[in-house]
């Protein structure tokens, strides 16, 4: 019946709906107009997420999501002869999965949105901090992500947007704009704080409005309260709903 | 693929996905396990609910939801002769609302969890002083709603369910047994803080774990990342699915 908007992604789209998160913030902003789906996978990468994609997107069927967010990298990223060694995808392979990803959504539906986020900036002394937070003594005493990495995972994700036509969400630089990013955006130098993801937020409205899917112009799926006769209701209902 | 659980009611669950919000909390409990659908409609009451029922919960649905929870009455306790009298639903009409709605849930698959929501309590001053706010002088005088109205209508609900066999939750009694409840719980004496959401998202829960569906006990979708072999990713995939 509503459009759907799909977030596909790792664990920054599978905790997008705790307090102040950007996933439940867009199903807030379109409720009553499109429903907003959470497919996050904590811990996974582009060459994991291939798994799911049929299983997600099967090419059968018969009403496609509207938009989907395609937010992988940050896994990826992991550096190899690190700690997260075991989820480390190499950058060639990593842009030709998010291609496999982007062309399948459109193989499913044409006119579906998809884009493409960056993982965000690492904060590597955040990510420090967390590591001995965890494991004391036994952390890790070097980084098992770095920003530079991960910053050309997010340079390869909008080479890929562009390349494909699709837009994309460069988080990475987006967020290093602000100072203080490190602490103000990363709460563990990896994953969102409030205000990072009222960034993500941001960044995705921005997005759909562009591509004609703005929240305040789509319809309400059945009529606003205010337009029911209290002493005639079925009037409206027989008009919209019928 | 995933079960669904659908939120049905007016304002209070439309903004259930806003910051602290009980249908975003329940979203995040659930995520990877179960998909929840806001269905809610500010200013509805249960007579203009009814027009929605079969087009929500079609009969012939392939995969109707798990679980559903109704919550409607705050606006049909809206006082007759008062400024919200259009909103207002005889009590007896509620009840036999509720119970169609019910029913029909019902009729669309008998294993569906259908839970019954009372509306909260009334903060009367809170009401008056949000009146003020919006209309200044020219607000009302007397309130729109009272807590003892809407008491008659939580006990008419929680009766329906009995006589039903179905779960609810009295919100109108469970808040008032916390002081200051009027503040504590409502921002406008009508609807929910931050911590008058987390209320019912923990009556939800209680609910919900006490019918089997545990959120720690149910599946994920796809296998967890750390059940990923790196050097052999497809055999866990093959395993869960095929």
């Amino acid at each position: 019946m509503r459009p759907q908007f799909v977030l596909f992604g790792d664990s920054i789209t599978q905790q997008s709906f705790g307090c102040g998160g950007w996933g439940a913030a867009l199903a807030d902003s379109y409720s009553r107009k499109a429903d907003v789906l959470l497919r996050g996978y904590g811990g996974y990468n582009t060459r994991w997420a291939l798994f799911l994609l049929h299983h997600i997107f099967p090419l059968a069927c018969s009403k496609p999501p509207v938009a989907v967010t395609i937010f992988f990298g940050a896994n990826d990223a992991a550096l190899s002869g690190r700690t997260s060694e075991r989820q480390h995808v190499p950058v060639a392979e990593y842009k030709d999965n998010l291609r496999l990803i982007a062309r399948h959504l459109k193989e499913c539906s044409p006119t579906t949105l998809v884009v493409l986020i960056t993982p965000p900036p690492i904060g590597e002394e955040g990510r420090m901090e967390y590591a001995r937070s965890v494991y004391g003594e036994k952390a890790m005493k070097v980084p098992e992500r770095t920003n530079e990495m991960t910053g050309i995972y997010a340079k390869s994700c909008v080479e890929v947007a562009k390349e494909m036509g699709v837009p994309s969400i460069n988080l990475w630089s987006k967020m290093q704009e602000t100072e203080g990013w490190q602490k103000k955006f990363l709460s563990d130098g990896l994953h969102l704080t409030e205000e990072g993801n009222a960034v993500v937020y941001n960044e995705v409205v921005k997005v759909f409005n562009e591509a004609g899917l703005h929240a305040l112009e789509m319809p309400f799926d059945f009529p606003h309260h205010s337009e029911i006769d209290g002493q005639n209701p079925e009037k409206v209902f027989r008009l919209q709903c019928s």
